[in-house]
């Protein structure tokens, strides 16, 4: 029994109750708002956000190793939900929300799926820009798609232009008793994060929500500006709306693009938490339990979660060493599902979209952008392109053309390598580039070092150019390559080196090979390369230039 | 005026003209029966196959570079024309055929964009294995696709599947004579190959063309057997066929894919043909000239053309020194327009099919899986995937997997690199694995060679397998990363050493820095971390070594 105990909980230890206790009351504040909020977001009802937070917070702790990760609805996951489910089924509808609770149930099994098989280092190929670029952009279509509903109005969409195209539309239905609301709440919630201890700021979006639904009860301005509405009273309970097979087919492709950013983004949540406890993050492990929660979501009528990753800092700094924090947050979730549904009814919308606002607003960073452009263009560029792209055509396509720029960048750059000529260093057994360094070099022979692997991508390249720097010296005797940054060689490359000794022997000139790894060295092996270089084939730099220079001149 | 005079005429020898007008003679010969066959792998009239010979062989004179290069209809285009066209229009329809023209003037187009865009890299990403099984793949599909008129049968098909039922289901409509001839076609085409001189043998098809035309015309089959039928007499003049947009929309894929496709095999043939004449291949001309010779091809009314490898491989062989030879392939195929329409009339598509396969049959093979298996077996699986999925599913999405699954390969294998703890050859400057050398190594010091750039893909993946390695050894105060195989860094990188170097200076762990090159130390400057790792960053392992080395003890 106690086997199946999670490990936080075998070894809990008593001076840490009155950390998790505070946390989890801290983190149950912040995420009442942020639930509703963000099914709102997702084109749901706002109870829906509700029912997707308490699951979540049960399994995690149960599965996740994380002391202070908190899963639950989050802002791009909800916007990404709204884009998928938007194409599919009409907001509102019964239909849309089935879809949005099997996306939950699919992405999960795919998270399942991917930790079981120990796929988690697909996250990798998502750079550090390009996600940079894209939580930028997700945070700026969030902000925009709020500003409909602050303003008492309809009106959703998944990219810049349908975006501001609805709300230029719809301008002139403006509610001016939601406005005032939402900017208040707006005003309220700037004012506390400036003036307030954070302790006491986290608390401002609750107070707003109370405040908001008292002052529509007192003005009686139910029927005057657009409220949450009729929610229902009660915990759910497990069920699983029946979907057609072909719908299912459709939801696929955007369940595992869910899965995937959700991964990425509770990934990079968990990896932040263990950072100041020295803690390791196991990926795959995160990955299982992610899948875990969203299924749990799903099957309680709740929609995709992800880690947040303010609601997981809050959490921390709330003082959570153990998930019995986000246990405690889960009971003070039920607690409102039992008790406040009647309350929430009269929340004005606006007051909701205005805590996104200002919950999402700070994650419109540049940093990211400036520090790529000084280290790599390209990595500017893949962040340029996803910011961009995330705006004008929605957040599914902007990020798949940032990772397809991120690898294009990588193997173009990969298929065009870095040649340098290298000399000695006087006196020393070191080699440089002679372009960089002062250095000594031998007539008639050339060391040439190739900075990077060689495979299908660059075998031309290097062989025209191998070929280019021996036709300008025709004095050359010897082409000594040196392959101490050659990492792998594939079989294409294998047919270029047999092909260039071949041509260069034909012009008379000596092909060598210095420096060949291990790895490297054992592929020359299998294809028979070894002996074709026999006697052309040196450990070390030294060792070829000391096999190629002239005989010393004894003096006379 | 001279300066628009190509190399080779401009400085003609008088000793290269016998050469040149038998190898004219030659190709002409070949190019005939050719041409005819191809069109029908095209789903096409016999004599656009000739319409699009004429064009190209001028046109590659006036603008190629290759001395020997033969452009024109070719086996695998073929093969690729058909299978983009019958999913656009019916075989044998008006709109068929237009769609074919607007196939080679739009990728002789977009060859020629290409060219202009120095893209001609593109075909780098080609790798020897994706292309040998291509290549292998699409000649069994030409094979198969001609079993049905070797027996007098219709049909066809762009993938094994739909050839096989095709053939099955037809397989009672058998015509005997069709066979007979076919199968005549085939004996006495093996059997010139084995038995005569390579250059006798090269006549063979031509003979068995007449031969065929001649034994119809005495027994008076046209009606019994398949014939060519009608072919108009005459030139073919320039037109341009009218074509709606939308369908101009739907050819654009296919288009490109059919100029990457012919650009790559043009590009081989005039590789293979500089090698023994030591000329340089410059690939944006060649693309620049096999897009012009596509648009030459639509614009007379044929189809794509490209390079053609056993023809350019009997031109020079047949003593071609310079393009002269294809202007006199050209004068023979006008006057085949001109004057054979009548007798080409009476010739049976049987003993068409039956050169086809006698000339594509050598093409599969299987050499270059049994090399790659050898030397890297995710270029074996790339060859297995490519040939399997062409013949499966058609040469277009076969290539397309090929390739994805090639570059997979490489992005996986950059994605968990090689790395080896190296330690001192006693008594030298030089550091080796210590896994494979005897070395000596310092106390509390790691030096780690890391053998692949750092980049997004493998940030993470290194952070954790050198945290791990630290955790290993729990006596280490100093890890030295050797940077030698280190070609590039990004962004990702970038933080994650930052990252990586806070984690272990709170561990009590220095992280030092050996053997930056160039580029790399190019992108740490502009990132700050030059100054960061400032008194920890050596230019040599060596002198990362004497630094960490302990002082000498002094004897008492």
């Amino acid at each position: 029994m106690r086997a199946w105990l999670p490990d936080w909980l075998r070894h809990y230890r008593r001076e840490w109750l009155a950390g998790d206790v505070i946390a989890g009351l801290v983190v149950t504040l912040l995420l009442v708002p942020q639930s509703l909020a963000y099914a709102l977001v997702a084109g749901l009802p706002a109870e829906v956000g509700l029912y997707a937070s308490l699951p979540p917070l049960l399994l995690y702790g149960l599965i996740g190793r994380s002391h202070a990760q908190s899963v639950g609805p989050m802002a791009v996951t909800s916007l990404l939900a709204a884009a998928t489910l938007a194409r599919l089924a009409e907001p509102g509808s019964g239909d849309y929300l089935t879809l949005a609770v099997w996306l939950a149930l699919l992405s999960g099994l795919m998270l399942i799926g991917l930790g079981l098989a120990r796929l988690g280092f697909l996250a990798d190929f998502l750079s550090v820009p390009v996600l940079a670029a894209f939580t930028s952009a997700s945070a700026l279509l969030i902000v925009l798609s709020q500003l409909a509903p602050l303003a008492g109005l309809k009106g959703g969409g998944a990219s810049l232009p349908v975006l501001l195209a609805g709300l230029l539309g719809r301008l002139d239905r403006l509610n001016p008793a939601a406005l005032a609301f939402g900017g208040a709440t707006l005003l309220w919630l700037l004012w506390a994060r400036r003036a307030l201890k954070p302790s006491l700021a986290r608390a401002a979006p609750v107070l707003a929500v109370l405040a908001g639904v008292l002052a529509v009860r007192q003005a009686g301005l139910e029927s005057g500006v657009p409220v949450v509405g009729l929610v229902p009273s009660g915990l759910p309970s497990p069920s699983l709306p029946a979907l057609p097979l072909a719908r299912l087919g459709e939801l696929m492709l955007p369940a595992f693009f869910m899965a995937l950013i959700n991964y990425v983004q509770s990934l990079s949540v968990a990896q932040l938490l263990a950072v100041p406890r020295r803690e390791r993050v196991e990926p795959d492990r995160e990955l299982l339990a992610l899948g875990v929660c969203n299924v749990g979501a799903g099957l309680f009528g709740g929609f995709p979660v992800t880690g947040g990753l303010t609601r997981s800092l809050v959490n921390a700094a709330a003082g959570a060493h153990s998930q019995l924090a986000s246990w405690l947050s889960a009971a003070g979730i039920a607690l409102v599902l039992l008790f406040a549904g009647s309350a929430l009814q009269s929340l004005p919308l606006s007051v909701l979209a205005a805590t996104i606002v200002a919950a999402v607003f700070p994650s419109v960073r540049f940093g990211a952008l400036r520090e790529a452009w000084r280290v790599d263009r390209a990595d500017a560029v893949a962040f340029v392109l996803t910011f961009a792209l995330v705006l004008l055509l929605g957040v599914e396509s902007g990020l798949v053309a940032g990772v397809l720029v991120s690898l294009g960048a990588w193997l173009w750059h990969s298929s065009r390598p870095h040649m340098v000529e290298v000399g000695q260093l006087p006196g020393t057994q070191h080699y440089r580039n002679v372009a960089r360094f002062t250095t000594e070099t031998l007539p008639g022979v050339l060391l040439l070092r190739v900075d990077e692997s060689l495979y299908f991508g660059n075998a031309r390249l290097v062989r025209d150019a191998l070929l280019d720097k021996v036709a300008e010296r025709p004095q050359l005797t010897t082409l000594v390559l040196i392959m101490s940054a050659v990492n792998r060689l594939d079989a294409s490359a294998v047919v270029m080196l047999e092909w260039l000794d071949d041509h260069l022997a034909a012009r008379g000139v000596t092909l060598a090979l210095a420096e060949v790894k291990g790895p490297v060295a054992a592929v020359l092996a299998r294809a028979g390369l070894l002996e074709r270089f026999a006697g052309r084939h040196f450990l070390s730099t030294h060792e070829s230039w000391r096999h190629y220079a002239p005989p010393p001149e004894f003096p006379i």
